[in-house]
């Protein structure tokens, strides 16, 4: 029913201005086409095409690619093909594409259907799109964006350039950082799920602390962030968070962490620097993951993860020890036989 | 506190009206009641009530019923009751439902309150509800609805029939088909969660590719399909998908597969037409899936599954072996020991 | 960039004061200090703050704290420090909180921008904030709080005391009994995942029944409450439930349950009273979970299980039997090994 997309450029640029975009060195220009009129993965790209390759697998793509122009590295060159050699080929890209197809830019000012308390501070260069609701003692500074359907309870503050995308929701106290991109359906600051057995039914304990968003925190759609009992909730500068994942009340996250989607974290668990967390691991709570842990998809982990550990499997075992485990588990209806065969012939004798 | 629900229905019908609707045969119609007042699953019709029996073990619950009607096949039937033969039970069901517990109609037009950029195209015969924001360049077919608080962000299509019903986001670009149903909370077009380690830091990559939901897609609630780097994301044709489903960027779905609750997909994943995958599966990236595979529920899928295959486990395995396995898993503490008993007997001699 | 938070007190309290808010017995308050100026952890509390220990390990850290005022029991006593010996530790921590640190009131009354059909009946003294969207025959009733961006469908209702913090969305017909909370992007009503096959097609079956939450129940956010075919989907009174769990269209759960983050329960399945389930367990379909269950975090329940029933894994089997099987598991190499020799020896012979 739809036809296969390609985005289409806002401007275009001739070999000499791609270059000059990326630092990149013009080699063999000779045979490129005059102008160049989009980007597109190796394999779809076309004759005015651009496309680049920044590993072994994708060089051997790019050889068979018809892209008039390819970005590479020194390291994986393509000598006699048109191309422009970079330092790094992925920051590179990243400026193409933000060039070739630049997103649509958010007025500055308040829409005129945003309901905003009197108490909060709009700053004059921040977007506020229609149907936000910003309420009591909110912050929004210079560059921030809200877009629509936003709501800011009370007491939240979002920092410079931070973008909400749309129908993001605070629940106050909630402190976001600078640079930051919360997309659709997130919600900061929802009461942490603390219940207390009091006479055998569930008591529920308010939760007055805040949520710390640091700088250049990335949160995907639909995930969840909780308000804690006292303290904080607090995610680490430049931490990268996936779609529907669960971040629970207390949890402190590190910086420079990246976890997949469905991922979920209980109550008071720290993540340290640098974490790796793959798609629907869960952790239980009150654990310590250290410093460049790296925890593979769908783990369970029930204990401390160490520095530089790699875990994986519900409960976690060490990467290595999991495929050999494993690997040996298929094999157990066999092993219990072989067992049957020689206690039968122990017996015998 | 409140009592048990039993939905209202808006018309009632005689026996030979109801056969008529569905297309079936009255048996036995001396003994039914002149009016039916509704359905009821079997245990709990009455004598003016319908209900059916679309299995053998629902056959055996259909004798004790005391429902007045019972909408039976020719395989299953019951002698003697009143009912009507059709060929498919549930097909004969799902008219009755649609007849006597008729949705609310969406009044064509646009809410006053409706945000609508003057570059979109609504069809006169469109709905679009209260607080809906439509951005730049989208388009909303003929008899398309929008419930409430939805978001069209820009370059968003929304196609014939397709109801959005309430509080949906897309941001752009989009495609929806025809017939589509997307329930509340569900986010299209989200940044795809990509990033690159450039110099030890996470770099963000731009997302400017498509989500392409083709037609009679039905999604659940809090869903989200990410929106890729480059070409698309695509949900294939009669694809049903449940709440709280990640689909991330670049992935492949297609034509008429079920997805249930808190499925995820890895970035890039294919997979093909007629497939079944049980909540919570877990698919990594860049994997092929074949068509009419089966995948179990909490499943872990690390590798190409192939057409037709059914695989369960984290890793995945064949059904088979899982239950074989997992049955011998529960008995290792007694096969350690008999390897001990083993050992001694045979070190012994 | 933003400093460890501290949440401000609204009031401050005498040690005395304090003693007679929560029926407590003051304890050598000649060294407390005049004025309590708010609640911390142990860790961090100060001369002038309360804090407190509920168990033997917290009694540990107060031995240690700074704080001025520490909540004990008779049990977990630490005399010689200024005190106030209470029953219930906990209990008296959640009026102490929601003393020093009330949260906004809801002014009574329909915010100008609630869109409110003219059928529906709203107590005076009820709250609807911005944005909200009300439908047909839909009742809010007194001291009910529906907060920005909340949409009741048509046929909801909303009982006494009960609050919607921020954009809820029930698709009716709901019923919400008293003093329940729903947090922000809550979904109850979507249609349940219901299609049958007929002609190798998905049919979808028309979802007319009800979502049921009975008193005192807790649902987080982004948490999903499907509507069933016919009858209801039930939330049982007192059960608390946290943020992106999915509860499938007939699911039935009793009194006083706790569900961490992720738990996914699948279509007519029936979890009894008192069961608690860890952070993304998954319950199969057409299962019954008798009362005070426990289902371990990361679960996959595949089978019925007791009263009072401890169960873990993915087949779930006894705690006991998992950690026996667990630990061993890590060993399967180790053990394949130990095979090899013995069979060796055997055949040798």
């Amino acid at each position: 029913m739809i036809d296969q997309y390609r985005p289409t450029a806002a401007i275009h640029a001739t070999p000499r201005e791609l270059a000059d975009w990326i630092g990149g060195q013009l080699l063999d220009a000779e045979s490129a086409p005059e102008r160049l009129d989009g980007m597109a993965v190796l394999s779809e790209a076309g004759p005015t095409d651009i496309s680049f390759a920044a590993n072994e697998k994708a060089l051997g793509e790019a050889r068979e690619s018809k892209a008039g122009m390819l970005i590479l590295s020194a390291k994986l060159d393509l000598p006699g093909r048109p191309r422009i050699i970079v330092q790094e080929v992925w920051a590179a890209v990243a400026v193409v594409l933000a060039k070739l197809y630049p997103q649509p830019v958010a007025p500055a000012g308040i829409h005129p259907t945003a309901v905003v308390d009197p108490s909060a501070r709009i700053d004059q260069a921040a977007s506020v799109g229609p149907y936000c609701v910003i309420g009591p003692n909110c912050v929004v500074a210079e560059g921030a964006i809200l877009g629509p359907h936003c709501i800011l309870d009370h007491d939240c503050v979002v920092g410079k350039g931070t973008r909400l995308s749309a129908r993001v929701t605070c629940m106050g106290p909630v402190r976001i950082g600078e640079r930051c991109i919360l997309h659709p359906g997130t919600v900061l600051g929802a009461d942490g799920f603390k219940f207390e057995l009091v006479g055998g039914r569930p008591l529920k304990i308010p939760q007055v602390g805040m949520v710390v968003i640091e700088d250049d925190v990335e949160l995907g759609a639909n995930t969840c962030v909780d308000r804690p009992f006292l303290n904080e909730t607090r995610i680490g500068r430049a931490t990268k968070i996936d779609n529907l994942v669960q971040i629970a009340h207390n949890v402190r996250i590190g910086q420079g962490c990246m976890m997949a989607a469905q991922v979920g974290i209980a109550g008071s668990t720290q993540v340290g620097d640098g974490c790796l967390l793959g798609g629907n691991a869960g952790l239980r709570d009150n654990i310590k993951v250290g410093n460049r842990a790296i925890i593979g998809a769908n783990s369970g982990v029930h204990r401390d993860v160490k520095d530089g550990e790699a875990v994986v499997g519900s409960p976690v075992m060490p990467f290595r020890e999991f495929w050999r485990m494993t690997a040996i588990q298929e094999r157990l209806p066999e092993l219990m036989k072989r067992l049957k065969v020689v206690e039968q012939k122990v017996n015998k004798e």
